[in-house]
């Protein structure tokens, strides 16, 4: 266990370096003013004594941590088990980086701890935050806006009515369910199901409003909700064939669920697509591409998702005032043919 | 994006319970000496204005941030792609949230990026550490000394000479290594081969001393180095083959690794266990059990590393002063046979 007492002070490099308190402090802060031969001594001192400035008192001067929290409304679990998390927060992780931000990545076992989030939001931590996979009954948006730092949300919040004071960054799930559908009939197919995401998640209830408003007639015997997990997905796709054996299509609101599908359609004999067609959504690699047989699917860009959140919250950080209009960005799907539909 | 001004103040939960602002810092910080009536005020303010406590000045008080930090030193792509991370970060979040304890994972793109995280770690926003997958170059470890925060490892810093204030977990890597090349070799195999980890780490090393003791000959020609990485391994089968084309045995360093050793060995025409016989190490489920044919392997229990670092490092924190030694905690490994040798 490393000792507290070893650490370095700015009084030591000032000392070494033979300049004053205030010298080391410019230089360490980034500070300009100070002449080319000293800032090299200073540094040379840092370098000797391996001397970490010290971020509390170096924020009390730029007023910036220069770090991002990234929380995500789900247990640890499933962030690890989703390759969709880890996709958002590459992009989120690219940006940051590129900007000398530290993403501090806030882990929970679920719900219950979101208080301690926000409590760790509220204290001073970091500069603002990017919050995602909400749900519509988390207590967590409201709970991050008592903490009071500036946040991006990934996906558009439930509870926002397009006048409230919150900016996000979605794809048009409407839309890209809309064009899912209509290629299904497209191929003649008329008896489409629907696996649904968790539907209080708006990108799950907006993809279900895609798929109702191609289909015309509501048919719930057609519709079964499930989570975004291949496993509850398995046990959609076998309630929608028990119910409706007659059916031909099957739209999956993400990739994992369809893999799900699929693995159950093949378990019951059908042939995909000749006798089911399937189709998903997100486009993730390698589910998407090395699914038996490969996916058609609808693609968001993920990784630019995360990019564009982090983009947003940094230009919102740099300024030192609240000049950009709140609102959405709605980025835009692309259908890509495989061999499932 | 939600507004700082929206934030209610300390004063504000006092003027609405009708008790003073130290009341109300007592009954937050959990403080005793309130009565019942007065807290059960006080909580009810709380509720109604949404106030969360300022974790700073809480900290003020309590002198604790109940956070602790989480530092891979590994680019995230890496976190992300490797179970073995997803395991360890299970054990510890599992325990920190049992203690309330808000887990901080600092990503980064790379080494470059150690520096900023050791500004957070310097910067008051944490309590203490857990660093794993450390490499022998990597600066990080002087770095987190220089910041001065209470630090716990996992796996056996390559620096530790054991005289040093380390405290690490680990697991038995040298006797696991033993255990499965003298399983090989009761089995009749006299060409061994070893894929090595990278072997700026311990875990790797160890695992390589370990084999080199039971095979008593050094004989270069059988050993690759690689990088835990299944691609990666894949290269160093096709290396071993070339070289060695009779070799009748190979100890992967990890699992992933003996995946992609039997992916090459199936691909050039060789059976498991007849021709070659395969061994790994970790037991990551559901790579072992899913391999093609499934995996004998060294079972190491990962969660439950990540759990004592974890429990280490709250004891820790929990008293004023460092009453208890450093050192290492070494967890037994477990042969765990199936019918890949």
């Amino acid at each position: 266990m490393t000792e507290t007492a070893s650490r370095p002070t700015l009084e030591a490099v000032a000392a070494r370096a033979g300049v004053s308190r205030a010298t080391v402090s410019r230089v360490v802060n980034g500070g300009d003013g100070v002449r080319e031969p000293l800032v090299e001594r200073v540094r040379q001192a840092v370098e000797e004594l391996g001397y970490v400035p010290n971020q509390a008192a170096r924020s009390l001067v730029t007023k910036r941590h220069d770090a991002v929290a990234v929380v995500i409304a789900e247990p640890e679990t499933r962030v690890f088990a989703d390759p969709f998390f880890a996709l958002q927060l590459r992009g989120i992780s690219k940006e940051l980086t590129a900007h000398d931000n530290q993403l501090v990545l806030l882990l929970t076992e679920g719900r219950d701890d979101h208080a301690r989030v926000a409590r760790y939001l509220a204290g001073g931590h970091v500069d603002g935050a990017l919050v995602f996979s909400l749900h519509l009954d988390d207590p967590l948006p409201g709970l991050i806006q008592g903490a009071g730092v500036p946040t991006v949300f990934g996906g558009r919040p439930g509870w926002s009515d397009g006048t409230r004071d919150v900016v996000y960054v979605d794809s048009d799930n409407r839309g890209g369910a809309r064009e899912a559908v209509r290629l299904l009939a497209g191929l003649g197919r008329t008896r489409i199901a629907h696996i649904t995401g968790p539907l209080d998640q708006t990108s799950a209830a907006d993809r279900l409003d895609g798929y109702r408003e191609v289909m015309g007639v509501n048919e719930p015997r057609l519709v079964v909700e499930s989570d975004f997990t291949p496993g509850d997905a398995e046990r959609a796709m076998r309630e929608l064939l028990d119910r409706c054996p007659d059916l031909d299509a099957v739209f999956a609101a993400n990739d994992l669920a369809a893999s799900g599908a699929l693995r159950v359609l093949r378990e019951r004999g059908r042939r995909v697509p000749e006798d089911v067609a399937v189709v998903g959504f997100d486009d993730m690699l390698p589910v998407a591409e090395q699914s038996d047989p490969p996916l058609t699917t609808v693609r968001q860009d993920i990784e630019e998702m995360g990019r564009i959140m982090a983009r947003l919250l940094l230009r919102r950080l740099d300024r030192s005032v609240a000049d950009e209009a709140p609102g959405g960005v709605v980025l835009p799907t692309t259908l890509v043919r495989r061999a499932s539909a």
